[in-house]
């Protein structure tokens, strides 16, 4: 099977495993896991963050941050088909009680600076203040949209001026920063603290990191004890995850990959194949006259998983754990299938 | 002074007065207060449910409802003006755990069928089911526009097709039924719950009503206790909420009234008059150069109040306690403001 | 039939009912309510504060407390069988996010000094803060235990002394300042909040007082839109409950008749009667061989209403609504039904 | 250093770690990991339930639980100084919107079936209706206590005749099940869930399980989702905690070290040793007329580490990683310290 459904499927490479049997460990939940605490300053490192924190997933990262950030019955900004909106099973309301407006991010899944201004409230009698501006970079939901520093810089700015902290649901950030071809700072500089996650694209089999100031680290790490996400010899799992930080040049092979796999299947009957920015590749299969999820059927029984995206289309989502050959493999296949 | 800010100003007048000094009353936690009985019984008769809930505002009516209606962790469905969603607080997000999917209602604040169609979500891993629709008729922030039966009920319908309850905030829905010239009942029966307010348009000091299923209203009464809502002889202000309900024919003289206002204001340089439906009129004053804020001053100093609407736009709201000759004169004082 | 099971069930007089007939009244949510603002007021003068905010129950006035003095997460003190632990649903947990410990407050409801400063937590990575120690007096489920000065001073100082504020749930607590003789300020003074109720042995029909400093009253103004507690012409109620304020001397004869109540129970066979501090009268029954239910029964059928309390015992609350008289032929009754 | 804070401290050893590197992972978000699926498979066979979950902490165990089994305005009976009340941030409160009434289950940290009893209520108007218990079984803070399939069966079963599920955290139930000689199913069996860590006594390095019927297991993996815990190739930590199940003969020699290290410290001037029942020891300081901190410190001073327990005591823990050897030089240590 050649796996493109998400690069959550990475699976840890031999130097990960061994860093994994390896790892000198101690209690993290006493702060005494040596491996935690230099994969904590590597990530700040980073991103140019004062400290950061690491998490079990991406979500419990982005919910921490949204709780630290806010007090029940402030408001928070997110584009209408963001991670944290869709797939995070309303987690804003039930960790934080805060609402969410759903700002229309368009095409590319970025509000715009004026939406953004638009979209602030005054805390009132009637009305819930503002208290958080939530971005994602790259967009999943919109095709692994990288989002361009002045992008970011420019919705964040209008939000911090108006004293709203603003959080990256980063988990493909270095994607972006990769795609873009500009340091990842400059795409976390703009904002209060940014979230990424070394499970993806990276290649750890477990973990995330929240990152942002010492002050916004330090009640985040309260906060995940209060979720349940304070670990005990975490080493074994930060070892690997240190690692993954250090596969962040490979990922322009993803994007290739990606690439080439757009322009191979732009020749197949009914798909409008999206360009890809980075590593997802959003194809739009109504003009098969199927249904995603019978295309996908029939991908599956050549041997190629995708996954679905939205009512008419498919997804593709490279990573590291796929070959080039498998990539010329998987058009083949598909080729297969849908002329089948 | 003539106050057209809102309808929420009116005062009880003499018979109501006199029916809150001679109300029978009782300890109604214990359901014996047979003022408020009698009152419940006839506003579920007045909207064609099983039974009604007498409670202190509008805003816990509506929150009661989500509450009854959903459990932690599903997604209300509201138009994103609705006042469920900018004006009481992010209630949904604090009562509810519930996070609100926003539609944008358009012009007249109602969703498409389509667009409900497409917004519900069935529970999943990854995802909160949605658990609520809440509709708004008439709807505030768009100007007292009138919602006709079958537009409801073609929302509604998509909405219950899914096992999705509707819930139905008609602060003012007597308004859109005589306005529609129909049956109040023609509006509500398309729905699971409706919340409608004495205290608006038909004249009652304190009190609106929240209605449904005999089930439902049953798990109300006990949600109304957890937010401190259980009053004991409230038979004092329901008796005049009694009053109240017979003022809905009223309510055509206030529409009349909107209009008169409307026509007489088109003839003010830089006014941009909307078509009242009902007792709201909304004008946009973009064309006199001056912030909504300075055009409220200039009127209030000739003793006429309006309120603010958005960014360029200001709000009258007629009601019983302007009077026609009051509607003549307000028009000459605002001619008299924005001429100087 | 006598009705002694609770001080709710008064019941407006005529000069409630009149003042609410004749109450200049305006929108209170506006701010322009003049019986609401005066009422608030003399409330706040009544009991030493800055100011104070009428709601609609004393319970919602409680949970209003609790969510302004705390944020999630934080603990709350109180006693195991006070009001705010028993008969609010939970509210602590569901409105403010907060564990309640609960403290054995021993025959009269009243935690010590130790039991308060052994509770106390600071906030750790693992543990709670405490963020509020809560009240009662006089105590409900106690017996109606009147709490002196220096109880309530010695355990709030505690609490004050770590930084831990105080709220005192007193819903009756001008029947203790009564029954001890001392001003109600006496009460108040060592607390950071109170609420007291006008609905019950005052004999407003509806209506409870919160009161705080300033800033404390602004926060809960805000809170109390949040649960739907802010009415519009609320004048109709705050007249009445502004009379109520003026009934303070005449619970004494409450008490008075608690007492005598107490007297004439003393010769029932099997009555175990605990001497009244107040206008609760708790009776142990246990020693007639029946259960409260059925002692309530017989009693109710000779016209003498009360109610249970725990296990094997049964209350009778006096008040305004029943006449010296009535208490005589309450004995009378009871006897002969106990006799039967 | 010979550590004998907590068993949290163990780590995990070479087989372990082998286990890490070479375990067979997948996407468990997906259910594709199959490490995992089998540690859960072998962990629901060890408790003797129909399904397990793996979840990253004890803690995110038991609210899950917690979560799971009520609905928001129910009570949670619970011991007043059990894990979940008193080190887990007040979450119930938090995530399940629960008041916990906490029952004080005496030396032995178990309610009596009576308490229990008493303390479940049936949801009324006024009042949250029991919506679970929750049993510690060792109970940590009582000092790892053992409570026998009897006890635990005789409070259960008064919860479930009275339609409340049980739910125990089990954190130590190992240990509980060695010290006391019985099947650790005769624990498990009266209860509807529980929770075991694989990170104490066992030895893994990051783990617990989540333990319960299908229909409950699959509620909380939505939970876990929601909580922000579904880890991807878990695999890697799950391969250890697979080992750590083998570990369970060896809690034995933990305990004899325990009530040799309690035997040892019998001597020392002013300490007031409780005999141990499982693996963790008691010392009652105050008789040095030292605070329990300054003992800390001596104790630290000689390479021996140990924790607080309230105000007067000390804790010992022993686990796997230290050897009978340095529990003789730690009594030697100690005794040194202390006659310094």
């Amino acid at each position: 099977m050649i796996d493109l459904r998400s690069d959550t499927v990475t699976k840890p490479d031999e130097r990960m495993r061994e860093a994994a049997r390896t790892a000198e460990v101690g209690d993290d939940v006493y702060g005494e896991d040596p491996t935690v605490s230099e994969l904590e300053a590597r990530a700040a490192d980073a991103v140019g963050t004062e400290a950061a924190l690491f998490v079990p997933t991406g979500t419990m990262g982005n919910q921490i941050a949204a709780r630290v950030h806010t007090e029940p019955g402030r408001e928070i900004l997110a584009e209408r088909e963001s991670h944290v909106v869709k797939y995070e099973l309303g987690g804003f309301a039930q960790h934080s009680s805060a609402q969410v407006r759903m700002l229309d991010g368009g095409e590319r899944g970025i509000p715009t600076p004026a939406q953004v201004e638009d979209a602030i409230v005054e805390e009132s009698l009637h009305r819930p203040g503002t208290g958080l501006l939530c971005l994602e970079n790259t967009h999943n939901a919109k095709g692994g949209v990288a989002i361009a520093p002045d992008e970011i810089a420019a919705v964040a700015d209008v939000a911090r001026e108006r004293d709203v902290p603003v959080h990256l649901d980063g988990a493909r950030v270095f994607n972006a920063a990769v795609a873009l071809d500009v340091p990842v700072t400059d795409l976390t500089e703009p904002v209060d603290s940014v979230m990424f996650c070394l499970s993806k694209g990276l290649g750890a089999p477990v973990g995330s990191m929240l990152a942002g100031s010492e002050g916004f680290v330090g009640a985040a790490r309260r906060v995940r004890k209060l979720f349940g996400g304070g670990m005990r010899q975490a080493g074994v799992i930060a070892a690997p995850g240190r690692r993954a930080l250090e596969n962040v040049d490979d990922l322009e092979r993803d994007h290739e990959n990606a690439r080439r796999l757009a322009a191979g299947l732009a020749d197949v009957d009914g798909f409008d194949v999206r360009e890809p920015e980075t590593n997802i590749l959003r194809v739009d299969v109504a003009g098969t006259g199927l249904e995603p999820a019978a295309v996908l059927d029939r991908l599956r029984e050549r041997g190629v998983l995708a996954s679905e995206m939205g009512a008419t289309a498919i997804r593709f989502c490279t990573h590291r754990d796929v070959t080039d050959a498998e990539i010329e493999r998987a058009l083949e296949e598909i080729d297969a299938a849908m002329a089948g």
